[in-house]
């Protein structure tokens, strides 16, 4: 397997998988982890689809959870291609593929309808600066709603499910009010939803919730998940879910 | 004064104020104080209405906050009468007035869109079962949304808001996503949400929310309150939002 540019073969956290990061074009974030985490997956078999995939982080991660078959979908054919060689690496291809292709017209090539979860990690901010767009495309595509905003996430996660499956989403607080309105306009309706804050004492900074296609309406929040103690280590609960018995 | 039936007078916790409630007819509860310390009140003046105001404690608690004019709106004439004769105890009929009304018809009396705050603890619960119904009236109505569901609420602040002005409520978790999309609809934005948890490791079970009348989409979620420590003992912070300097 061959390393492009800047890229690194880090480790894949908690887990004995490796991944194929590069600080100019994409490297994950805690915020991918937790949701890889927080998602409820079939366990057996199933299929799940994790849009806006960037390297593929998820699919690797909820490798380890099911032996359902996982897909990634990533518009970036450069980040695309850093998953694929990833996936290869881990030798997973029996269970991971991932799709270069739009989440906003995926949904006739995958199947309407016929899917168990859907994951997405998408771009948290409106819009950004000229500035911000031409210093590093691949970052600022990755960051912002240029290809993809909260609502076509949304809609493709809906367009994916089936009655019953499982749409999970990670997202800034400031977005609450418009994710779960545009989750029930979709009929995602939000069951459980965890709220991550940076320490005791200070405002959440990240939001986890999943939804079920033609759900009722009744939501769990769950017990709060801090990241940082306050001399700046991690959390013991964050260090198990970043490094697992290592830690 | 005259107590009636089993009514008590009963302090009011950290203020230097007392309350008539009674077991059989209505007793305030921690999420009433619990919203009368979230809410946003102007100090020096401004008009505040609590709808759903049972006895009075919103109105009760709000005097000690701001010097500005507040309005109890209850429709259980029993409750109304417990409201007027605390004001009257406690010497705040300077200050606070109660209504005998429905929320639903209030606006036109109290004037449309001329207000600064409105609180309100509305019921919480859809639909009682007969016996509920039949056990105790004055408890089910107060409840139960039999005489005002979460829109009426929602509807009513609205009204009576100016732009600019806040609304706060305080709900059950599993009503959240109903919460916000009301709100949204009625152009009371969210702005603030405190979720309050009963301890460490448990799911929420009360959540604060303050909205703005036309205000920009974007909410912060403010540290979590949590009521009980592991020993079955308050937290300092709620001791001292009961207590305060007496705990």
């Amino acid at each position: 397997m061959q390393l492009v540019g800047d890229e690194r073969l880090d480790y894949l956290l908690a887990e004995d998988l490796k991944i194929i990061q590069s600080p100019s074009v994409f490297a994950f974030s805690l915020d991918a982890v937790l949701l890889a985490r927080f998602v409820h997956v079939p366990i057996q078999k199933g299929s799940i689809i994790d849009l806006c995939s960037g390297n593929g982080v998820i699919p690797l991660l909820l490798s380890t959870r099911t032996k359902g078959s996982i897909v990634g979908v990533e518009i970036q054919e450069r980040l695309y291609d850093m998953g694929i060689r990833s996936i290869a690496y881990n030798q997973l291809d029996h269970q991971i593929s991932m799709i270069h292709g739009d989440i906003k017209t995926i949904a006739p090539s995958l199947g309407y309808t016929g899917h168990d979860v859907v994951t997405c990690n998408p771009p948290y901010f409106p819009t950004p600066s000229d500035k911000e767009k031409n210093e590093n495309e691949y970052l600022a595509i990755a960051r912002h709603e240029i290809m993809c905003t909260l609502e076509d996430a949304i809609k493709a996660s809906s367009e994916l499910l089936k009655q019953g499956g499982k749409a999970a989403f990670v997202h800034r607080p400031g977005r609450l009010v418009d994710l779960v309105t545009l989750m029930r306009k979709y009929r995602l309706e939000p069951k459980r939803i965890q709220f991550v804050y940076p320490k005791h004492g200070k405002e959440a900074n990240t939001i986890l919730i999943e939804g079920i296609k033609d759900g009722k309406a009744d939501v769990k929040l769950l017990s709060p998940l801090y990241v940082y103690q306050e001399d700046g280590q991690y959390t013991p609960e964050v260090k198990e879910i970043l490094y697992g018995d290592k830690g």
